[in-house]
């Protein structure tokens, strides 16, 4: 039986999702928890893998297994073997046909700066953090250069091991309120730091350091140097996998809707 | 001069705020961050000692220096000086006969609790959590009867040291958002472990477990033993004291203001 599970965890206290030797990733802690429930070997294959101090809101992974549980014994007796700041938000038999990864036609991420004079501290390592006002006309424009299918060589980070750096940005939301402003990306994927990357250029544009239309240059330069230096891991949140309604499974943690 | 400082702080890393020998509190921490920041001993003086685990949005203290800074200076020097997870917001010199503890006329504190099925993981530690569906109107009704001056030593830790069991309760406001409830609370002062106190009895009123006339008769027995035990300090931020508009000092910390 092939079961998938959605998974949210605070990132800041691990090296991102993907398995090391050192034992202190979110997959590690995952698998350890399934196999201790289980008594057996796990292994998972995640939607969409996560740099170190970056947080996830509903990470989807799928693995096989012939113990038969109940939907909520999986969830609650796997948490049970979780860090607090890890869990199992729901756990959903799935056909062998479904792959976390393959099944995935999007991902969505999204991304917190908190902008004031002073730095965080309730929300350290929890958002991102600009102490100049940033200008919301302007970093729309600059966004909307992003906007479609493009070579996003400039966005990408040097080990970043995607086969192709030609992505689909589909949405691109800048919202803000109080002091925090929260930008919401869709693609059908996304290279490495490509995120972190966009923030930083954004921001810059955002500031007023660049005009909005510098943004369009530094896409079509297809040149890491043309873009701004990767913005912090600490305001990105993967939101999960985006999957055809035919696996019928959830698309949000609705718990942390409430986030900034 | 005498200086008066807002501070906001993660509770979570910290043995509460009053200093100890292993220096592992708030009030060290800052007073360390303030010595090396002004080369000189600092000593400083809150509003409300919180506990460990207890989060402060705007806790204010005040201290006597001879040293002549920018008010800026003041909180970006100290800063550099602080743990990430504590944060100085603002620094405005005071009148000597200004006292952050005695000048306060109320202090303010609110109560965070998730309601799901799924135990936190993203804000583990800062919220507080129930599996079971809160009732609005039960929780509302239990907490009416706490409004106004009463003897509150059945909420009162029996290591508590104020002089009087009898505080006045100004307000108690309950709102919803998404998973999370927040409960606000205001009084001239606040008993050891009160809220917490309060909160696990108006959690037993929400599930059901006892009809809102229960809290009357708690309040009444003037007995630790009829009340809920001690709620997670999780949940819990001290929003800050209330002064008289003579001494012109902030009133909160905005950028928190998005607390669920």
């Amino acid at each position: 039986m092939r079961l998938a599970l959605g998974i949210s965890y605070l990132g800041q206290a691990y090296e991102g999702w993907q398995s090391q030797p050192s034992g202190r990733t979110v997959q590690d802690k995952l698998e350890s928890a399934l196999s201790q429930f289980t008594a057996q070997d796990v292994s998972t294959v995640c939607a969409g893998r996560t740099d170190s101090g970056v947080h996830g809101l509903m990470q989807v992974v799928h693995f096989d297994t012939e113990l038969q549980r109940e939907e909520f014994s999986w969830v609650r007796g796997t948490n049970r073997f979780l860090p607090p700041d890890i869990a199992v938000e729901w756990a959903r038999p799935v056909p062998d046909a479904f792959h976390s990864r393959a099944s995935a036609t999007s991902r969505r991420y999204a991304y917190v700066v908190r902008e004031s004079a002073v730095r965080p501290s309730v929300d350290a390592g929890r958002v991102g953090w600009v102490f100049r006002p940033l200008r919301l006309d302007a970093m729309q424009e600059a966004a909307a250069f992003l906007l479609g299918q493009h070579d996003f060589t400039s966005f990408r980070a040097s080990g970043c091991q995607a086969r192709s750096p030609v992505k689909t940005m589909m949405r691109i939301a800048i919202a803000r309120r109080g002091a925090y402003w929260r930008f919401d990306f869709e693609a059908d994927a996304f290279l490495h730091h490509m995120i972190r990357n966009i923030i930083g250029s954004l921001l810059v544009v955002g500031q007023g350091q660049q005009p909005a239309s510098w943004m369009g240059g530094v896409l079509e330069a297809r040149d890491r140097d043309a873009a701004s230096p990767t913005f912090s891991p600490d305001g990105l949140y993967f939101l999960g996998p985006v999957y055809g309604a035919e696996w019928n499974l959830p698309t949000r943690t609705p718990a942390y809707d409430w986030l900034p």
